[in-house]
Order: structure tokens, then sequence, then C-alpha cells
């Protein structure tokens, strides 16, 4: 990119978070892998990234230890990529900047984010109104919003028009 | 940017936000807001961007209604820029953010985050243990951690030298 990736004189953790999970699709990917996609082609047809892009990004959140790569088959051989458990430390940003996205800058909520324990709707810091407590994002299902766009026809948008606890394999 | 800057398929406000937020520079100059810097040169001299780069991404915030640029001088007539309500709004997503580089990408923290009306080390998700509620930022005042550095000369650095409350004017 023109400018660059790193903030090499910026003082500060949040600078080192940023060189990481700044560059273009790597926070989209960590939001489709909380919802539960974990093969590159399926990435790739929900994100429309380029693949060589798509490709860099999966390989610097494995280095960095976000994801993990394992594989799910034999044959042929077949890697698939999940959350570790530093990667699921990211879901309050995710969830955060999501929810001030839907405030500030759409009409309508694309998503709802419901407690599974109890059903409710999270609040906007990902609380459980109900529990009085945060939630885990193993006990958060998402569910479509009225604004959830029901064309798209990728495998991902699609099993994404029922509700699903995030975290679980999609597809 | 080679990569354009949005995400038209993708249906969440979350996508929205990084549209306006994931372009380089900008929440490091959202994070510096936070730290009560308001002025260009001020910016310029602490985020080391490039000057076309940081009155782009500054007007975008303007037009996004994340800061406010307001008059502060007549003579020579000078303007400086102070985050809104809605701006003030993504402190939750600077917060974690940080404090999740902090625990896995250096080794010691670079700055501190207290409540200021009772003096405790706010937890990971921004909360104080003490008072046991979430920290709003204008109760929260930042200090320099051991991994500080206390080589930079530029007024913002200097200044962050000192325990100083978020929002507050800085400099």
């Amino acid at each position: 990119m023109a400018l660059g990736k790193g903030y090499d004189r910026q003082d500060c953790a949040f600078a080192r978070a940023l060189e990481l999970l700044g560059e273009r699709w790597t926070l989209l990917i960590v939001r489709d892998a909380f919802y539960g996609v974990r093969r590159y082609g399926d990435f790739l047809a929900h994100l429309d990234a380029p693949r060589a892009v798509l490709s860099q990004r999966l390989a610097a959140l494995v280095e960095a230890g976000v994801l993990e790569r394992r594989q799910y088959q034999d044959a042929p051989v077949r890697h698939e990529y999940a959350l570790t458990s530093r990667g699921e430390e990211l879901w309050p940003v995710i969830y955060t900047l999501g929810r001030w996205g839907e405030r500030h800058l759409v009409t309508e909520p694309y998503r709802y984010f419901h407690h599974t324990t109890c059903g409710s709707r999270l609040d906007p810091a990902g609380s459980c109104p109900t529990c009085a407590r945060w939630a885990p994002p193993a006990e958060i299902e998402v569910r479509p919003g009225p604004a959830a766009d029901r064309s798209r026809t990728d495998p991902v948008s699609v099993a994404l028009h029922e509700p699903h606890r995030l975290l679980a394999r999609l597809l």
C-alpha cells in the first residue's frame, strides 16, 4: 500500500495492534471467523477480497496467533482457519465498532446479537441486560436484522439468513 | 490506496464503520483526540503522518461527525478539532484494541489508564474494579507506563510524560 504499514514512531500498544489489524480486509476476516466461517473459499466468496490479499491476510493472522490453521481433510488435503483464544479476545473490538456503525452510519440494523442463555438482545457494550453480565462470544447468537441483504447467494450470506451461534462452524 | 476504500457488498454496519475508520492513520487521530490533542500542528508532529493524508483524514472525521472543527483564535484565524459525543462513543473500540495489543503484542505497557474518581487502574474491558462500573473517558487519566518512549521531543509526547485526563486539552 502506498503509505506503508508500520507506525514505527507511535509509542503505544494500540499502534502495534493497528499494524496487524488495520490492514484492509483483516478485521472483516476476523468478523467472519466469529460468524463461524473457516474455509478459504467461503471467506473468498463472502468477502470479495482479491485472492492474493486474502491469502496474505490469513497468513498474517496465523503468524500473529489470531487464527489457527488446521487440516480438516486428508484426500485431498484441506485446511481451515479458526480463531484462537487470543483471536476470540478481539470480540469487544468487533462488537463495539459494529454497534457504533449501527448507531451512526446506517438507518436500520443489519444483524442482531442475542444472549443464547436467556434470549435477550445484548446492549451496546456487549452485556446481557437480563443476566446483568458481559456475554462472551460463545454465548451469542447472531440473527438477521431488518436491513439484512437477502439478495446475496454465496454460502455464508445464505447461512446467515438464519440465526447462528458465534464461533460455531457455519458451513 | 491500491485496494480502494469501500466494502460495497459487505452487508453490515461493521463494514460501514471500517470504511470510515479503517483508513490508515484515522484511528490514531481519534486516539490522539482522546488524549486531548486538538491542533493540526500537534497531530502532525506527533503522528508523523504526511500532511495531505492528515488533512484528508481530519476532513473525513469532521464530515462523519466524529470531530468538530472550531475556531479558537481570531488573528490569525486558527481552528482546532475536538471529539463530538459521537466521537467519544468510540472510546470502547480504542481502549479494547489497545489493551488487546498490550496483552499480546508488546512486552510491557506503554500507558496505564486509571479512574480519576478513585485512582484505580481500569480492567481490560474499561471498567473500574473499585467502583464496579464502566468508566467513561472523561473520568479516565492516562499515565506513562514502563515502556513509554521518553526520547521523543514533540509537544504531545512530552506532555504525555505526565498523567493527563482524557478529553481535556493537552496543549
